[in-house]
């Protein structure tokens, strides 16, 4: 069985956020062997999430995490993310997709907000 | 001078997604002693930020670091929140007010990414 990572972000009119998650799939990629990853957008910009979950069946997926960088659950993550997801199983039967958890209250998330506070109240 | 911590999400319809950032807001309450922690929402639910850095100001605040709970660079982080800091420095031009990054790219989002990718691939 061949995996895949689809890392879907909202998307942005900002080329600075959309750069930012393929840069974060580069590190993925990295860090992860013998599994693909493509990034897909929720909104404004290709490609979609349609797109990316094709994409990784066409480079071969038989599973797929569909990975949300979302903070929090919300509209995105727990309807828009799955409806996309459902239309691609109907497409492609033969593939597992699985959709992870999005990021959430964590100590992780707690240690990088305290840091960039840190940064902010340094700077003058 | 009395320091405080506005952290701002986007805010959701979903009431999970707010209560999430109030969760987070009690933790950081909990954390960092003699600091104003409050919360604000740049869209959909109140407060919105002009009334979450009024709050901060009416509860004595003499310096405020704006804390944006957003992941990647944007719109939001970018014109939203910095025109919503510029309308309230002249409501108080007495107060300090700064506007820390977004989380951003690190390696404890990649690490807390990886446990998400963990989670979903052994669940069934």
């Amino acid at each position: 069985m061949s995996g895949a990572i689809l890392l879907v972000d909202h998307g942005s009119r900002r080329e600075e956020a959309n750069q930012q998650l393929e840069a974060l799939a580069q590190i993925l990629r990295d860090r992860i062997e013998d599994t693909i990853v493509e990034t897909a957008h929720l909104e404004i910009v290709q490609p979609d999430i349609d797109a990316g979950l094709d994409r990784c069946v066409e480079r071969g997926a038989t599973g797929i995490v569909v990975l949300p960088y979302f903070l929090a659950p919300g509209r995105h993550t727990r309807s828009d993310i799955p409806e996309a997801v459902e239309s691609a199983r109907e497409r492609h039967p033969g593939v597992a997709m699985r959709i992870a958890e999005p990021l959430g209250i964590h100590d992780k998330i707690v240690e990088l907000l305290l840091e960039r506070l840190e940064q902010a109240s340094r700077d003058s």
